[in-house]
């Protein structure tokens, strides 16, 4: 399988870094979870003056098997109808990378339809559409390792064009339904804590959700590895984003985390590289009613809650003016000594 | 008194707002707090396509009497120091003006200094720090009138250049004292629930902040109605604040209300004028132990919850790209009939 070379970045600047953000003209830790941002920012990029360039956020797109067990409110043809939208500019996703500066892209990862050429879409496509994990397994272990690679190469590209902070989103109708999964298995909180209302469901549709994924996990024979969950419940827009948020931490990139599907992906991400939590920002805690938990079992502290359950990266976009402003304090307040005030504190 | 004419906006076209963001293309509800702010910034504007036009920042300073009984960790001169700062671009909330576009202007309320003529510091001082409430009235009725009024000028004078979003900040060493006895005495909440650290008490500077303010709430002979409390607990700041936030409202401008301060100068305001809640939004739940109290009382849901407790606007204005988020979604966001998208929901 691929290997990612992840370190934690050194602890030496930390000292520093606290030293300078509390002689700014403000009372000591008054400016909150700020601090707590220019801190971690100046760690990773290891410097007293740390910088936020090229933004990117990444779309990845697929379709799933298991949205022929009526699992999700919407039909599988969102997906490609929703990535046209996407194309044209005018879903949620859309108006927040414009507002905030994003260059978006969108990685068909198996979307179970044939789009024109020459749109605009990164064309990864494993296969149309996982297989339906009632049964079997979503992937093949190769179409796992190729989407950890393709993952892997599209962040590659963000990073040559001078991007340093990315975010991940998804579209994939059903996809809730793997980050149950995923969540249950991976952070050990029983299945019915992990199941919720995905785009709309009312609660016997919720119940019916939670039968089917009940029963896919009573039938699975696997090793229960972090890798084996990945792939058996599967996901390919899932597992690419896993490869996406593992190569940006290789790369020292800030990784800023949206909503319940991301999360269940970096969940993945962190148990196979640990130190890819060292990277991460999580921007909110999103209505579906596991992203509380996997957000707890994570330690995460998410910036926004705002009772967003869209995904496409837009909690996390939203969060990014806080981020920036992190790292605008840190690099234009003024010190205690310079302004020429007394220090209070 | 000065009589302020707020009406609250017709309810006719809260129907077609909530139609309008209901086709958008997501599924009902999943961009949360962003459609009730649309559907809110619309009721103000009565437009299905309401605009955030130039907004404003507008910081009131002066000093406090009752300083002299130590309720205050920081020396008095840090207000007329930290309003230097604030004109040479070095304090929290410059850069945060800088990074969303917010024209600042920096008013003397009331503070204890002669600031040199020229230097861009809007003159309306009272009078040089209000009067000690331990022992008498902060300010005379004559002084109240005369903050209410000039509050009300300023925002006049913002709202002729074009702005129609307002946030009020406030720079004045004690005036979490005066805060908390306008929150014990307005919402009814016990007066040891409403004093907190401030810029950085220990518990025994807590304690004696709360035996000072106890003993100035013993004292005091008033008729308890609003307009007397906040004349006799005073801040010229924060009276400004209040005259500021009620013209704001009287010209349907959107209020973003900061922190523990500026919530207890709207609740004060909203005592005289409820009706100027319909213009509110609170950008976030600070870090001062009232300030939860305090929203709750006025049935405030926050949008940020950041750990500040800087004032100054910082929190208002940390959440202004999320009001903007929010008009750019009923703006810009394709609807699915255009989008020929199958709705769902």
């Amino acid at each position: 399988m691929k290997q990612f070379h992840i370190t934690r970045p050194d602890e030496t600047i930390r000292t520093e870094l606290q030293t300078k953000i509390d002689n700014l003209t403000k009372p000591k830790g008054s400016l909150g979870m700020l601090e707590k941002l220019a801190l971690q920012i100046g760690w990773i990029q290891q410097s007293l003056n740390p910088e936020l360039r090229k933004p990117h956020n990444i779309i990845f797109a697929a379709d799933h098997g298991i949205v022929e067990e009526g699992v999700s409110l919407s039909p599988k043809e969102i997906t490609w109808q929703q990535i046209s939208n996407f194309l044209h500019g005018g879903a949620g996703i859309n108006f927040l990378c414009r507002q905030h500066g994003f260059t978006l892209k969108i990685v068909d990862s198996g979307v179970d339809f044939d789009f024109p050429a020459g749109k605009g879409i990164i064309d990864m496509k494993v296969r149309k559409s996982t297989r339906n994990y009632l049964h079997e397994a979503a992937m093949t272990r190769e179409e796992m390792e190729l989407c950890l690679e393709r993952g892997a190469q599209v962040v590659n590209e963000c990073h040559a064009e001078g991007c340093n902070v990315i975010s991940f989103g998804e579209m994939g109708i059903a996809n809730t339904s793997s980050s149950s999964l995923w969540m249950s298995c991976l952070a050990g909180i029983p299945l019915d804590k992990c199941v919720g209302a995905g785009c709309g469901l009312d609660n016997e549709g919720i119940r019916h959700k939670y039968n089917v994924l009940r029963q896919a996990l009573d039938n699975y024979r696997g090793n229960h590895s972090a890798e084996d969950i990945i792939r058996y419940f599967g996901g390919y827009e899932m597992v690419m984003a896993v490869g996406g948020m593992l190569q940006a931490a290789e790369l020292n990139m800030i990784i800023l985390v949206d909503g319940f599907i991301m999360t269940n992906c970096l969940l993945a991400a962190s148990k196979l590289y640990p130190e890819v939590m060292s990277y991460a920002i999580f921007g909110h805690q999103g209505d579906e009613s596991g992203h509380k938990l996997v957000l707890e079992a994570l330690g995460a502290e998410p910036l926004l809650h705002l009772n967003l359950r869209l995904g496409e990266g837009t909690g996390a976009i939203c969060a990014y003016p806080i981020v920036d402003s992190a790292v605008r304090m840190i690099n234009e307040m003024d010190n205690f000594a310079n302004a020429s005030i007394t220090k209070y504190f």
